[in-house]
């Protein structure tokens, strides 16, 4: 998916900070990965290069998912939503997408009053990010 | 699902404008629904009602899916991801989530550089907000 991406880009309503929220969803099990934002240059840069690339509000710079961990998302469809204020990213996931070695950052969920864990970790999260232990 | 909804809030790191992006997911299909967004009072009475009630930021008011057009949304599950700061809502869908009459609002793509719609209305859109006509 390698296009020019201007007329995809004036659908999207980015907000005051320039950002618009990215819902990463698994192309092919309907699975959904995780939630991250994006600017207009890490979108424009994700239809060039077929990678998803967020902006990550922490670190406040372009997050090219899976650089560092190798767990990368390729762009295999991308939809815009009604008002243009959220894109849905159709994505083939390498490995993991959640940063605690999960497949997604959705596991989660309250089951008679407290907070369990439904999803185990697949890749020992420790073996994801080498250079931040 | 109906649950003393404490532990659950507990976990939601909401924003500093008091909200949290919450994707509404099919929960038979998988299918991408809608984002929306919620408040902790919204939140609340959709883990107390089983309804799914978000928070209208165009009209800064409570937004019961389906009051008017009657298109609701019965909450399934849950899921919190690993930060905190979103939830995935699984949900049985009453006709069509998007305003437009469309089941998911994530309808339009990009093709060959043009922008095209991929889903046709199932409901006319006058059909589900007789009132503001």
């Amino acid at each position: 998916m390698s296009q020019d991406p201007e007329k995809l880009l004036a659908q999207i309503c980015f907000d005051a900070a320039g950002l618009v929220p990215a819902i990463a969803q698994d192309h092919a099990t309907g699975q959904v990965l995780m939630l991250a934002w994006m600017t207009r240059e890490s979108l424009a840069e994700t239809l060039r290069s077929g990678a998803v690339a967020y902006w990550s509000r922490s670190r406040n710079q372009i997050w090219r998912k899976g650089e560092t961990s190798g767990q990368v998302q390729r762009l295999v469809d991308l939809r815009i939503d009604c008002d243009g204020d959220t894109v849905l990213l159709l994505v083939e996931q390498t490995g993991v997408a959640c940063h605690t070695g999960r497949r997604s950052c959705f596991f989660r969920a309250a089951r008679d009053g407290e907070i369990v864990e439904l999803a185990m970790e697949r890749v020992d999260p420790g073996l994801l990010y080498p250079r931040s232990l």
